[in-house]
């Protein structure tokens, strides 16, 4: 089950830097496409910048939208993580091709990934164009997560996400540590 | 020992999203911070963005200096990250209170810190206000890291590094996957 997620905690679903499934959608279009160059860019209020290279198809959604969704992958989908990296939206379906399921969203018109641990709605309220890409600024508007993996503003050591070490290389998230 | 990293490759020391010590200097001061709010956000020129709160010792650093370095500590430099994480350079030398050990850059005035496995040395080529933070752009002018924990372009799994969950929490990188 999924809990809402506080907006001002929303940024503790995505703040190790995990490899996101980034999802858009325009009128009768929609895509999804990994993503690990994204972080918080500050705290009140809470945004969040993604770099997505300027010719892709999300680029053009997000453009025409001015919304997105981030969500979080568990290890369990690197597979998929691994094809929505490497094929463009503009030819495939990659939620068929990926065999993942978009549901609606609660703010926005681009779709949740059911499958996924938890999820960030944003709405654009920035964008620079720098060298190839473009860096999107969004708002945070609505966020949830899976209700046993997230507790207490922090995702425990059940939760395994996935992150991008370059190429088709990645690891998964290991030993936590409370200072 | 270390090797000198093509520039190009530079991001491939950072693309997994793990936490960074941030180092800046301005004439006869100099600071480290602990970091996990950045992303590469351009490839070809190679761009790396570093969000940092407006009122931060190292924003008034960067600011004046127009550079800074991202180390990436490995593990065992985990009690470091989270003091260097908690006091104001204002106040204290964190370098010798963490007791890690600057030393000179190839490039910029902002020194490298000995024990960490890895160094982007940047340049500030944009910056923007957002929010209650400060997202420099640097361009990437030299790097460096630990040759036997990088090859290929990758960290290898004897690279140990360290992703911020929140708060006090942190984990540190697991099991690699090859897709």
């Amino acid at each position: 089950m999924k809990k809402e997620v506080p907006i001002n905690d929303a940024h503790r679903l995505i703040n190790t830097g995990c490899v996101l499934l980034v999802t858009s959608a325009d009128e009768d279009r929609e895509n999804v496409m990994t993503l690990a160059w994204h972080a918080p860019v500050s705290s009140k209020p809470l945004l969040i910048g993604i770099a997505v290279a300027a010719s892709h198809f999300t680029t053009e959604l997000i453009n025409k939208s001015g919304e997105f969704v981030l969500n979080i992958p568990g290890a369990n989908l690197l597979d998929q993580v691994g094809k929505c990296g490497q094929v463009s939206g503009r030819k495939v379906n990659k939620f068929k091709e990926s065999n993942i399921t978009p549901v609606p969203s609660k703010k926005v018109k681009a779709p949740l990934i059911d499958e996924c641990l938890g999820h960030v709605e944003c709405k654009v309220v920035e964008k620079y164009e720098l060298g190839d890409h473009v860096f999107f600024i969004g708002e945070v508007i609505a966020s949830s997560v899976d209700e046993e993996l997230f507790i207490d503003s922090s995702w425990n050591e059940k939760a395994k996400l996935i992150h991008h070490l370059g190429g088709n290389k990645y690891y998964i998230s290991g030993q936590q540590k409370t200072l």
